[in-house]
């Protein structure tokens, strides 16, 4: 069987899938990008979450979390406040920890050359832990990921190790990057759109150069966009990856964030 | 220029030039395995944090911090002890973040394959983030990172927000976590030592089936490993991805874990 007509079939098998996942559906803000990518051929999503914040209470043994044994007393994909916390906590008898994940969206794509498109998208729109795995069968997966966490233990053995309004003031954070994980979908979004119609015009016109000004200035936008809170962790790698070659993904802006 | 040339051409590039890191070399516990990618033709590494406690103060206007704004309060790549942190927040008059970062590596590899190789050991020890980059003029980059982080904020506009309790329970597990990295890293070294065996081997009897057992055992060894504290998050992603078809890597590995 030819690379495209395998491909054809491992998404037709994908999506006759019923989802598996604890929630049952697809998250409402990921809606859009995951129906824009399996409506095109060369794409198909395999899971996605489009950010959360989670309350985890692991029994603990020796700090170590047997996963088993881990238990969510807290998931939710919108803004959150102390209470909703608060009420949770108190079934908490291990070691809690908060938690604010961003998106993490599966792509399945049927040549590299899909992937390294995806690729630059999610990358220009601020998901710089995104990455190409291809398999020993020859399947290439985009994962997008975000640098853009928050893990904060808040008790031990069942004992709440914090105060309420340092949860307050926690949750504040985690809300806003939240908010900044939003922006960045939705960037992601348009940027996803113009890259396609690119990709779409440049198939169609294999010989003329076209230049679209919409995807340029779609790039330019994200390269100025602040950075969030916490952002500047990275500072010391930026520095080495300053004075690397890189590796040509939005060159100007991979080097200084990647 | 063929690849291989201009590989060659971009190794000898990077390798002559000064380390622009803030510390200046490579982190003591990572120079084992910088070592072994830089002595084999088809790798060199451009950046690498074997792992490290920072302590930051951003300049906090509306929860944004300015990269150029934010201060490094403390950087550790030992263990840290609870008065390092109190001596070092008293300097803070931003919102000071505690972070425990793992391991960060940047591999250039010669060709997709030689990525695919180095890949697949990351993901075997235990470096589930790590992806691989094709850029635009065709470098073939491989980030080796890992899920295994904590950040939490200690304090607002320099007003401490937690006790000294709790920043001693907090340095407990990063100190923790940091220990976990050290395992990964050597698990890391030892998979990757086999594996470039294995393919050394393979490539001088391209026709002969080798089974390489200490290989095969040295990635069931990792399957076995206990995950660390906090690592259960993904769950919720991990059951759509198990009934995903896997790219292929660590078959029984990759869709529980990734």
């Amino acid at each position: 069987m030819d690379r495209s007509a395998e491909f054809k079939r491992w998404k037709a098998q994908c999506q006759s899938k019923a989802d598996f996942s604890r929630k049952g559906s697809v998250d409402e803000d990921v809606v859009d990008i995951v129906q824009l990518l399996n409506g095109r051929e060369q794409y198909f999503t395999t899971s996605s979450c489009a950010g959360r914040i989670i309350l985890l209470d692991g029994n603990i043994n020796g700090f170590e979390v047997q996963k088993q044994n881990c238990c969510w007393l807290l998931v939710t994909h919108k803004p959150c406040v102390k209470d909703d916390v608060i009420v949770a906590l108190k079934k908490a008898n291990g070691d809690a920890v908060l938690k604010f994940e961003p998106l993490i969206l599966h792509v399945q794509c049927r040549q590299l050359q899909d992937a390294q498109i995806l690729h630059s998208v999610a990358i220009d729109s601020g998901f710089r832990n995104s990455g190409i795995t291809v398999g020993k069968r020859g399947k290439i997966m985009l994962a997008i990921r975000s640098t853009h966490g928050l893990e904060v233990p808040l008790s031990h053995k069942g004992k709440l190790m914090v105060t309420e309004e340092y949860i307050d003031f926690l949750l504040k954070i985690a809300n806003q990057k939240m908010e900044e994980n939003k922006k960045r979908i939705e960037r992601f979004y348009n940027c996803l759109q113009h890259a396609l119609e690119k990709e779409t015009i440049t198939n169609s016109h294999p010989k003329g150069k076209i230049k679209d000004k919409n995807y340029s200035s779609c790039t330019h936008k994200k390269k100025r966009n602040p950075e969030a809170y916490g952002k500047c962790i990275t500072e010391e790698n930026d520095k080495e990856l300053e004075n690397d070659d890189d590796p040509g993904i939005s060159v100007s802006f991979f080097p200084e964030d990647y």
